[in-house]
């Protein structure tokens, strides 16, 4: 996607595969800045700080780790431990370990000479992979944005729920490709973006990629979306996903879920959009099988943001004592889920096992 | 209730009547100050500003705020512009229109000369009334607890949204006045606290009334209660109210309506404390008849909290050019209440018409 005109895919190769640039997401919406990682441990940080974020990203951030810890020693331990540290940087996006585990299947069974070539070949396929997954995503759910446009025939109001951008993938995002894809398209459409706290990845991420790409978005609170879904103001919800079950269990970021219930009592269509290695269909029941990732509690007593001077800072929220508890995922059952927008088409829940067997 | 062993109210006269004295709770967690209130005028302003608020007290400060009107002016005129101001300050919350009403018709029969004392000890009254009438409602809510701890044999976990605590309300709050009997009584309970953006009054208020009150609480974001509700980590939610319809619908705080339907699809119990000025048994449809406040998108954009230097500021947390949209509270329709917790008793929502008539 373009920042002021300028092309960018979120995470990309230097110095001839001896490092990585990211855009740092931490920062945003406040400033633009790419963030240089060097080695493993840099990007296993990066990962773990949120410096970048969104299951898909996090994967093609993975592979890359593996390809930049490949170039400093290429042997079976390096390769075994870069896997284990990057493998359990973050629990709940399946995307991660679908990654490693490509990674380990084609570096495994090469002589350790030729791994620091292939893995940088490997890693680059799997972010270009990434960008044609999604490119397919937005082209699947433009048809269904088409649909409703000719049903409804008036501006089209979304609502979206964290950053399922194309900060969240390497390019063109998932919930977001449909957008993207219908406002090219001339379709016109207004976007709902829940802040989603406690990082505030709506605010701070998706509402600057909604304005980088001039598409009309108001900002609400993560309690609004019932109100004015109650008041006929949401045509539909699209959201990304972490990890998808095969019974079409959608984990993603929490608060998911309650915006899956109010669809649903509103009659509202509910959709994830989810590339095929966000799909887990080794599990069943995303309740019970989804490992949650609970981050820490400071994430919920203090907020970032900015003063008037410029300055970001961290502000505290809490009266002294009070403790937080911070559960970063749910799980939205498939019986609340209209549909999956997947590269391959739309498919409801209880398809998807018998299209991906 | 007790801040550090003294004994406080939320609102009481001072200087015989030439003054109010409130508790400025736009500066807390932080700073715990009293506000005095002169005029008229600085009560709508407080009220506007929310200085105070909660449906009880901001009924109990519009009384208060006619008798302030009385002591300078105690003329028609001055009363029914006093009525007016004081009425149009807020929209939702029934209370306030109760209150000023009831001060209108004491007022309006009497001449002038009277009016002045018959002010003070009607809003005195009022104010009393508040205290008696919550403090029952805790009682009312504590049989419910008891019986809910009898069932589960094991310390009851609550959910609550906003504050409808004694902050809310002149003394002993709402949805709170149940928790501090429980846990007075010695039922073991903890409290999850919604932060409640955009204002915050959860993590705010709620969790620093029931500190000092040394209840066991934890904050969460807004996002997290259904998921909370999903592992069979809350036992019951209540929830204060603006306004609840002859029929049961349930108005307050923006986000409560998703809170709901989270407790609805996982079979918990869900309440509304209720004084009976917050019925309004004039109207039936909730969601069409009640007007819901729109305040500033500043709200959302912005954010109050600490610098570690103590300094209290409003941080952005938007990217330059986004728009932002506040609806300030929703309705949760009669279907998704168990019961509304009354001065009077637990009542089902389809018999509030039939018991107060």
């Amino acid at each position: 996607m373009k920042i002021d005109g300028k092309d960018y895919r979120t995470i990309w190769f230097e110095d001839g595969g001896k490092a990585i640039k990211i855009i740092d997401q931490n920062l945003l919406p406040y400033r633009f800045a790419v963030l240089r990682l060097g080695t493993l441990a840099e990007v296993a940080h990066a990962i773990k700080n949120m410096n970048l974020r969104g299951a898909p990203l996090i994967g093609a951030a993975a592979a890359c780790g593996i390809a930049l810890a490949m170039h400093e020693e290429n042997d079976d331990a390096t390769l075994a431990s870069a896997a284990s540290l990057l493998g359990t940087s973050r629990p709940t996006a399946v995307n991660l370990h679908w990654a490693v585990e490509r990674m380990l299947r084609v570096l495994r069974p090469l002589p350790p000479a030729r791994r620091t070539e292939v893995a940088m070949t490997e890693a680059a396929a799997i972010c270009d992979e990434d960008v044609i997954i999604n490119r397919a995503i937005g082209q699947q759910g433009l048809k269904l944005l088409q649909q409703l446009y000719a049903d409804r025939q008036r501006p089209l109001n979304l609502l979206t729920h964290c950053n399922a951008g194309w900060l969240a993938t390497v390019d063109w995002g998932t919930a977001l490709a449909p957008v993207y894809a219908a406002f090219d398209a001339g379709i016109p459409l207004h976007v709902w973006v829940d802040e989603t706290r406690p990082r505030n990845q709506g605010a701070a991420l998706t509402a600057w990629e909604l304005g980088k790409h001039g598409v009309p978005h108001t900002v609400i609170t993560d309690n609004a979306g019932g109100h004015l879904m109650q008041h006929g103001k949401v045509d539909i919800v699209i959201v990304g996903a972490d990890r998808v079950t095969s019974r079409g269990d959608v984990c993603n970021k929490i608060g998911t879920y309650l915006k899956a219930l109010a669809a649903n009592d509103n009659g509202i269509p509910f959709y994830a959009a989810v590339p095929s290695p966000t799909l887990d269909l080794q599990i069943t029941d995303g309740l019970r099988e989804i490992p949650i990732e609970v981050r820490s509690p400071k994430e919920v007593a203090f907020i970032q943001g900015q003063l008037p001077n410029g300055e970001i800072v961290h502000v505290n929220l809490l009266p002294e004592g009070s403790a937080a508890a911070n559960p970063a995922f749910d799980v939205t059952p498939a019986r609340l889920v209209t549909g999956i927008i997947t590269e391959h088409g739309v498919i409801p829940p209880d398809r998807l096992r018998s299209l991906f067997p």
